[in-house]
Formats: C-alpha cells, sequence, structure tokens
C-alpha cells in the first residue's frame, strides 16, 4: 500500500478535530483512500498551548517547514484569514502538494490565483468545507450537477445570524437580546460583526456562484446586507403573514444570463423548504432546469462537522495521488458579468406608517405606478395616527423599487418608512 | 481538446432526455468536461419508434455493435433490469470503456462483479442515478463523506409509494384508491408491484447500505415489508398522533456494527424532516458520526432529474479520462455481516381491538413484560366492544417484537391486532 503523509496548518478547533480523527480513524480512513495515511507535521503559533489527544512531537511552529518537507504529499490548512495562509498554501503548492483547504476568505478573495497555482503544478485543491461544514454542497455543485444548468442556488449558510434569527422568531426577542443570547451560549463571536454584516455568507455566496456558473466570482461581486437593522417588529409582522426572515446567500441566472449574487435578509413563506432551518443549522436549496429543486440540510459549522468535510476531500485527493489522476479544476469557461443589484428583480414587503385619513392609500399607490413597480397586496392595520400600510409587490427591478422607496420617504401622506424587506422563493 | 465518443444502450423516457439534452448542450458539456463529448451511437430495440429531437442516423438495432465500437471511449446504459444490461456491460467494460448506468436492480444484484471488472479493466463505473434519481446522494456518500463514520441512511427512495401515502394522508383516502388516483395520473405503473411492495427501493436500500459501510450488500439481503397492508385507519391514528406514515429505506449500523438493512412502512413524527417529503419527491437523511444529521432532498424519478445524474457522472467521467485517473473503485474493506431482522431494535405502534372490561390492560402489558418489551405509552379509545388500544413500545429487539404480538393475538382479552407499524426517527 502507497503511504501518504500529511502536513497540517493550524490546530483550532477545527483542526485539533481533524488531528484526532486522523490518528485514532488511521487504518479505516487509509483502507478508504487505498494508501496508508499518516498526519506528520502540525504548524502552529503557540507551541504551549496544551493540546489533549495529539502527540507532542507532531506540532511545530515553524510553518514553512511544513510546506517545504519533501516527505510531505499532502496540506490540510485550518488558519483561516489571507496571510500567512495564502503564501503558505502558494508554497505548498509550488512544492507539489495537494491542498484541502477550509478558507472560505481566502478562495472567496484569491480563489483564481490558488486555482491556477494547482493547475500549473498539476497538484489538487479541494474545500468542501469551506461552505456549509459537514453538508456536501460543493462537490455536488462541481460534479454530481455539472451536466445540468443550475438557475439558482439560494442558502442558510450562517449558522449565528440563523440563531438570532431563530430566537427573535420563536420568542419575539429583540435583535441586541438574541445576539446577547447566542454570544453567551457561543453561537456568536465576541465580535460578531463578520456574521452578522454578511461577511461571511457573502465569500461563501461568492465561492457557490464561481461553481454553480463556471465563472469567477469573488467576494467584491457580492451585494451585501446584514441583519442588525431587522425589527422584532418585522419578525412579528413576517409571522402574522405566515412568513418567516432569513439572511439569504442568493446566486442566480437573470434573464440575461448574469449572475446576480447577493446576501440579505429575506421573507420566505413557512412552507419553503428553508423555512424550517432553525437555529444554527445551515441548507442550500438548488434550482437546476432539469434537476429541478433541491435542498441540503445539516450542520454548518463546529469542529466535528468541518472536520468531517476537510478528511472527506483529504481522502478524495488521496485516491487520486492513488489513481494517478486529479480532481476538477477550475471551470470559469462561462465567464458571466455579474449583474448590479439595481437590475436584479425582487420583491419587496415595505412597512410605512401614515396617517389614516382619505386619499393616503391613493397617494401611496400612485408613487408605486409611477415606477412601474405593481403591487401585489396592501394590508392597513390601525387607524388614526397610528396606521400602517404593508405592501407585497410583485416582482420588479431593484432600481424601480429603490426609486419608489425613495419618493414614499418624500411623500407626505408617509411619516415613516419603517421597513423594506426582500421577499424570495415566491414567483 | 480531446474528443471522448458515447455510446448510449437504450432511448427510453430517461435515454430521450439523455441524447436530447447531449446535443443540445454539448458546448457546455465538453466545456466542463475539458474533452468534446459526442453521441454516436444509440442501441434500441425498435428502430421504427420516432424519437423527436435525436437524428435517426444515430439508432442501431445492433446493442453489441455499440459497446464493441473500437471508437466509442462510453457507454451510458438505460436499458435498465438484468439482461441484456449485464453482459452488454461487462462487454463494455472489457473493451475498456468506462460505464455510466442508472440501472439499480443490476447494482443491487451484482455490483461487486460489475466493480471487479470494471477494475482489471481500470475504468469507471459510476451510477448516480440509481439512487434518488437528480438527488446528489451516492456521490456524497462515496465521497464527501468518505472521511466520516456513517451511523444511519434512512430515505424516502420510491416516489410511486410516497405520492400514494401523501395521498392517504392529505384526503383519508383507502390504500386501493390512493393507488387507483396514482395510476390515473402516472406516478404508478400499470403493475405496480416492484414499487408497492418495496422491490424497488429494496434495492436502492441495498446500494445505499454498501456505500455507507464499506461492504458488499446485495438486494437478498435487505429485510422487506411494502405498502398494501397500510389502511385508511393507520394513516388516520398515525394524524392523531402527530405521525405520518412513510416507506422508509434503512441502513443502519447496530451497536454490534453489523448492517441492519430493510424497506418497510414506519411511522416518523411530524416534525421529522423526512416527514415534510410529500407527493413523488424523494429524499434521504443521512446520520454521520463527525457530520451529525443531514438530509438530501429533490426529485427522485422522471426522465429530466435521471438525465441530470447521468450527465453528471458523464462529465465527472470524461474527467477522469482527461487527467488520466479514475473515480472511486468498490470500497467494501470492512466486510460487515448482515444483521438478521430479528437482531434489529426498533419500535412498534400497536393497534389492539379488545373488550373494554377490567383487567385486559394487564393482561396486554403481561404479554409485553413477559418479552422484555418496554411500553411508552397506551391509549384506550372507544368503551364496549369497540375499544381499541394504541401500544407506544420502547426500542426493543424485533424478535422480542414480533413473539409479543404473536401472543397478543391469542390473548382472548384481544378480538384483533389491528395493526402493527414500525417507528422510527425516535430514540
Amino acid at each position: 500500500m502507497k503511504s501518504l503523509k500529511i502536513g497540517m496548518l493550524g490546530c483550532g478547533v477545527v483542526g485539533l478535530q481533524i488531528a484526532k480523527l486522523l490518528i485514532s480513524n488511521r487504518s479505516d480512513l487509509s483502507s478508504r483512500a487505498g494508501a496508508d495515511l499518516e498526519l506528520v507535521k502540525i504548524a502552529v503559533r503557540d507551541l504551549k498551548i496544551k493540546r489533549e489527544g495529539v502527540p507532542s512531537s507532531l506540532f511545530t511552529s515553524d510553518s514553512k517547514s511544513v510546506v517545504t518537507d519533501p516527505t510531505i504529499d499532502l496540506i490540510i490548512e485550518v488558519i483561516g484569514g489571507i496571510e500567512p495562509a495564502k503564501e503558505l498554501i502558494l508554497s505548498a503548492i509550488s512544492n507539489g502538494k495537494s491542498v484541502i483547504t477550509a478558507n472560505k476568505a481566502l478562495l472567496a478573495k484569491h480563489g483564481a490565483e490558488l486555482y491556477a497555482a494547482a493547475d500549473k503544478a498539476n497538484v489538487d485543491l479541494y474545500y468542501e468545507a469551506a461552505v456549509a461544514g459537514a453538508i456536501p454542497i460543493l462537490r455536488p455543485l462541481r460534479e454530481s450537477l455539472v451536466g445540468d444548468h443550475v438557475l439558482k442556488v439560494m442558502g442558510i449558510v450562517n449558522g449565528t445570524t440563523n440563531y438570532i434569527l431563530t430566537k427573535m422568531d420563536e420568542n419575539g426577542a429583540a435583535f441586541s437580546d438574541a445576539l446577547n443570547q447566542a454570544q453567551q451560549l457561543g453561537f456568536a463571536e465576541a465580535d460578531p460583526s463578520s456574521d452578522i454584516e454578511g461577511v461571511d455568507a457573502a465569500a461563501k455566496a461568492a465561492i457557490l456562484a464561481s461553481l454553480a456558473f463556471h465563472s469567477r466570482v469573488t467576494d467584491a461581486d457580492v451585494y451585501r446586507e446584514g441583519i442588525a437593522k431587522i425589527t422584532a417588529t418585522d419578525v412579528k409582522v413576517a409571522k402574522n403573514m405566515d412568513m418567516v426572515i432569513k439572511l439569504l446567500a442568493i446566486a442566480e441566472l437573470t434573464t440575461d444570463e448574469k449572475i446576480s449574487v447577493r446576501v440579505h435578509p429575506a421573507l420566505i413563506t413557512r412552507d419553503h423548504p428553508l423555512a424550517s432551518v432553525r437555529d444554527s443549522f445551515n441548507a442550500v436549496f438548488v434550482e437546476a432546469k432539469s434537476a429541478g429543486q433541491m435542498m441540503f440540510y445539516g450542520r454548518g459549522a463546529g469542529g466535528e462537522p468541518t472536520a468531517s468535510a476537510v478528511l472527506g476531500d483529504l481522502v478524495a485527493v488521496a485516491r487520486n495521488r492513488v489513481s494517478g489522476g486529479l480532481g476538477p479544476k477550475e471551470s470559469d469557461y462561462a465567464d458571466l458579468a455579474i449583474a448590479q443589484i439595481g437590475q436584479t428583480q425582487t420583491r419587496y414587503l415595505i412597512r410605512l406608517n401614515v396617517a389614516d385619513k382619505p386619499g393616503v392609500l391613493e397617494s401611496v399607490a400612485h408613487v408605486f405606478a409611477s415606477h412601474k413597480v405593481s403591487i401585489q397586496t396592501v394590508r392597513q392595520t390601525g387607524s388614526g395616527d397610528k396606521a400602517e400600510l404593508i405592501v407585497m409587490t410583485h416582482s420588479s427591478n431593484e432600481s424601480s423599487l429603490s426609486a419608489t422607496v425613495k419618493d414614499l420617504r418624500n411623500l407626505s401622506a408617509v411619516t415613516d418608512v419603517a421597513s423594506v424587506i426582500r421577499v424570495e422563493g415566491i414567483n
């Protein structure tokens, strides 16, 4: 049996799980790979941290020595962030090592450069763990659905925000209270901005869009809105309409064959498959021309689920080494353009505080009509100075909708535009 | 660009879709594969049938000429059934051609022989379309989860029976009426026995079990019960208990590391992810040690979804030809034994018609206790001669449960054992 030596960069929550599983399941993993898989070196910043279950002889603080070690065949990168991860991965690749990484931020920013280097060096670059943790979604897009024409990918890919929105839905909590609760329970970081502002989801959206549409999409291409502005009232109104608010990462083909890629809160009906994805679970909904609608559901984060995805990639890459082949390269032949957010077709739910007097609805309706935005339903609640109009639009392009909202703000009959939230999953 | 020629065996509903898509999407598929993909021959039984959208020059009635044609690189088999499919596939393999098939019956019976032949000839054998149509589930098991320890796979993998059970649930219809409706709408065949008796699901269960547990599992290993005995009353009782009856294909690891593989109707709670899989949709629920619980959901059958899966495999196999590698071989190293159905741990819901008089519950409880089957809940409905006991057991082994049921039938206080249905998804 061939022998393959593995080096790892980083040993945090995910890395420690990978190391433990690689050691304890070595026999099974080796049988599946068709090659003995031996973890030989782990680069860490601080050698003094105690890491139970992994022999201390494996650790080194010299990360360069891991990626240049001529005896090492495969590198697992779980440092995260851009540098030094990028430099180390490029060095590993140029030294002929295949790389498995969970680094969404790096792939979303510099994926093309990494792919090109891997292609030049004839090595593999695998990264299933970068999106939706343990849920197989990148391999299905990269391989299973490669014979189909993907139309839309829509996912709940950030566990922290989904946990917060779930608590707001369940308990009627305010955003800040739900965030505090998530932080206390370890579902949100001390600095939660990357999650709640949608930065994490945007990196994942870029990766999903690249694979789904065979084009290069980077994090800079992703239109992004976070969930901090979502109020308890928004959630309550959604509930009354049998809907729920989710932070969605969306990549879809526009009618003129461009890629619309965006992250924002959106209302979906409670019978949509994504609506029942609660707490810190993740799910990705895919629509393809021949396959129809699919959903992939599971745990999106955490040491063990992420380790599962990394080890699956490790066995796959090892099998490629044994068979003498390579996994799929970057597929960017379609080279589709990115649609501006203004060109995106979407629906809005708009809540307006208005004075309850004759002519208000007429003047509001006039604003929508002047921008050719068609209204599906209007509901008025309250009366007197506390009246509220809830307007659901038909699908229209975003720039018309934005212009409509701007004019509504200037309308004397409208005291306040209380909220503007997109609606997804309804045609 | 390398050129790969494709031959196809069969051109029914699925084959016609594949042929049309291969021709109309040739440019896209070729770009993704890294090789020009050209459909050059299609073997059919009857040349006189008109097949719109596919040039008649491609058709031949000589299937042997397709699998022996030295210019052909890849073979797609969509004839179905055991022979002549098996002989043709083996001939194609021995002639150096990689094979993509959707033939679940053949794989469940003779998978090992096909794998061995492919291994010997250094060609690929791919079959994503064999289970759950367009839903990527075999590749996730074979590749994505190969670094994990799968504990259980539980799927709704037969659209016909799921359609029938959904209608029984929605309308309170009797089994025979729901079956008639399914036949009229084309969701069930004129001879529906393979579907309703669980034969189709059992072949899929065998394939899922083989991949999940790295062992050889054939259709003969699968314990099987169909849905013909499920009554409108069973469905109604389930509904009252906030449960739903589904035909499940289950492959799970027993506590003594054997494989329990079975197809039978089972009750699941309405909040289980599989409960909301309705009509002819399919879904597969997977539980793995590190990844936790996952679900894969989508269209399980039909020409287009199946074509999507076949074409995904085609591109993957073509990529392997281009890179000079091979996809995963059979992984049967674990060689786990098959558990007898009697050893399987399961729960039952048992409905008993009893006379409503003192001592009945005591004698019924005594029978359960004598077989060490622990009761979770008992509910009595009705009174007098029309009384009914609904007993939910704790998990116990099947042979104890069967012996319990046998003794209950002989109990004088019990008029009739009205139904016995397993319960899944509750620990």
